[in-house]
């Protein structure tokens, strides 16, 4: 795919400061050039996928439910897809009932009407930072007043959202949630600990918090191992966003949310405005897939896909980057967020690693309040293993130049090596 | 399709008064029994597509392109379906470029993305009244206040528009825009004279007004015949809305907006804040099926088996219907708009129209104002030939008996058999 395309860049482009998106844009047109390799777009790697059996299950819905396939469908999407995709949840230890879902275009869009159905102009949410940048980009579509709550190698800093509920509390404000990514965090790449669950449902409990739990990843751990989920913790008050795009594929448009029913019956409401109802056709494809595929197996290929890149990435960075650059260490899904030293503005570096013949996404995307400039985002889930290694050292080269011409221009003041501020760190640069 | 998951009468049942939604999803659950004839969901008639020839275009994706059909995609749509859209508008005689669209879930998302941009709490909106449900349901969401224009057998009735924008301005208020279905418009089924669109183009260049046109069935005139678009006559003015879910099918989920440049740009960030891009998968379907499939001549299949199904509708209301009740006389697509005398409530009589095994829509749903109790809009284009004919059997037995009971309880001083207001009818029983 071209990257100029791909929407989460154009999302980015938006974001990125000092740059207008047209030239953010533009530069990510260059960067979709084959000998550029791209750590940008956090795109799954759809050739794990056997097409010859997704044809045969995309040919067998239309042979046989042809007229139900191409018809219109309910706000709520079909009862048969709710029924599977709860086994979907089961299989990885998230209770739920059928009727508690929704069929959404993707998890962006139950995303977007949570924000909708909760959020007013100047409302308080609360989320991880760095996060999703489809998460801001839904929240600022409401003009949310979004807090971020720092990371460190275990997740979100769950001591650090109580203070922040104790300020908001002295200054008369509550949150209308809590927007957290708790397995295999986009960008930061790590995990919210067992306990800090605990202790987050804890505080979900204490000062009446709903929580938005998105939940793309929680299949894709290396090793397989599950975490307990917030609604399996406090079910009552979590809202949980689930997505069939890194599962099965992003094309089919299919995601979910889990909700309380009152919500739910508001949410089906708001998505009947904003386009009526899910495809019958993708519902189906996927609902075949569910019902008649060892999918299980499939979502093991994965987890071994993505195992084996992350490993490659995270070697090549032990061998490539300088002192001074740390990074998080992945224990399942797509991303490193690396952190480099004090000097060097990643948004400012990517035209020229774009001249380097790589590409990552600037860290300023993934804040809503203009932090992340020391940060980037590396997602290794699309490119093959060889490029991954030929772009970590571009990405080196580059950094090793950047940090010659800096201690040149600065002596001894800069850079300090250590990042400057609390990041998500851990694992062999951090 | 059971009825009571039809997103289009889960819309209504939020805007019936005097009945709960959930009464009315109720009802309309009984209304999908296989006994009861239904004239309420507007859903194509899927089962004058060739299944085969699907069935090959949906495998043919996925085995050319599959890698890419299951991927992420760009927010404004795939160039290559952008391109051949443009060439279905040019079918129709409405001029675009390629680069003026965006591909969209449905036109219900254009709508949707229209609404987001343009509309502030309490802006005023111009809409013809009776207007399309979902429409409504759009402008709701960002609280507009919705004005409607009356209509008659000629569509909405351009002078008294004049009118109102000549009162808002009197007011100091100017409306974001008009939203207008010009083609056999939903629910009315009467389409916008030629001299009128002229006259409503004029008020645009006069009143600096914005355009929304509405356009899901310009390709469905009975005789082919095509009216000079908005677009046509002021582009600047207007963002036009397509679909494929008539001509093709809903099922794919395929709409697109096409608007003057720098309302694109706005509409894009929108759509990736919404769910991030359209579905590859079911535009490559699309694409293929426009580049490879004779659809003109699908079209024509499609204004046949429902230029059928309105002669057998309008046939047995000239022969069943009580003296009093009146009717549109639709010259394209899948509606007929009917106004019964004073005396009878559409709403209150819908539970016993389904007792009478038939179902319609009552004319409130159509409605920002809570007027449309003496409508109902009867669709035609689902049920067969044969049941049709049934369906409007059933009604009219009903509407003489209740007729016969308003008549017993006040005599002679109702029911009227005029009807009470200026209700967009004409022929047989207008």
């Amino acid at each position: 795919m071209r990257l100029d395309t791909d929407p989460y860049l154009a999302r980015y482009a938006e974001r990125v400061r000092g740059m207008a998106a047209s030239e953010i844009r533009a530069l990510f047109a260059v960067a979709s050039r084959p000998e550029v390799v791209s750590f940008a777009g956090g795109m799954p790697d759809t050739s794990a996928l056997d097409m010859e059996v997704v044809e045969d299950v995309a040919a067998r819905v239309i042979r046989t439910a042809g007229a139900t396939a191409l018809q219109y469908g309910g706000g709520q999407g079909r009862a048969e897809l709710r029924e599977l995709l709860v086994q979907v949840m089961a299989y990885q230890g998230v209770p739920a009932h059928a009727d508690d879902l929704i069929v959404t275009v993707g998890g962006q869009q139950a995303l977007e009407l949570i924000a909708s159905c909760f959020v007013d102009p100047g409302d308080v949410v609360i989320a991880e930072g760095p996060t999703y940048v489809g998460g801001i980009g839904a929240l600022r579509s409401q003009q949310a007043d979004v807090r971020h709550v720092p990371m460190d190698a275990d997740g979100m800093q769950v001591e650090l959202l109580a203070d922040l509920l104790a300020q908001l509390a002295a200054e008369g404000r509550r949150p209308k949630y809590v927007y957290t990514i708790p397995n295999h965090q986009n960008p930061a790449g790590v995990s919210l600990s067992s306990e800090r669950r605990h202790r987050l449902a804890e505080l979900a409990e204490d000062h009446d918090l709903l929580l938005v739990e998105d939940d793309p990843y929680g299949l894709l751990d290396f090793s397989g191992q599950t975490l307990p989920s917030l609604r399996e913790l406090v079910p009552d008050r979590v809202i949980y966003v689930g997505t069939m795009s890194k599962t099965f594929a992003p094309g089919v448009r299919t995601g979910w949310v889990a909700a309380p029913r009152p919500v739910r019956d508001k949410l089906v409401l708001l998505r009947e405005a904003a386009d009526l109802c899910p495809s019958n056709l993708t519902q189906m494809i996927v609902e075949t897939w569910l019902a008649t595929q060892p999918w299980q197996e499939q979502v093991k290929r994965f987890r071994e896909v993505y195992r084996e890149k992350a490993e490659t990435m995270l070697t090549a960075l032990q061998a490539e980057m300088p002192d001074g650059v740390t990074w998080t260490v992945p224990r399942g899904a797509f991303y490193v967020w690396v952190t480099v030293p004090s000097g060097i503005d990643t948004s400012d570096l990517l035209a020229k690693a774009i001249e380097h013949r790589v590409a990552y996404v600037p860290g300023r995307g993934f804040y809503a309040d203009g932090t992340g400039g020391d940060q980037a985002r590396l997602c290794y889930s699309y490119p093959e293993v060889a490029r991954i290694r030929e772009g970590v050292t571009r990405l080196g080269e580059l950094l090793h130049e950047e940090l010659a011409l800096v201690r040149a221009v600065f002596g001894d003041d800069a850079p300090q090596v250590r990042p400057r501020r609390q990041a998500p760190t851990s694992g062999p640069g951090g």
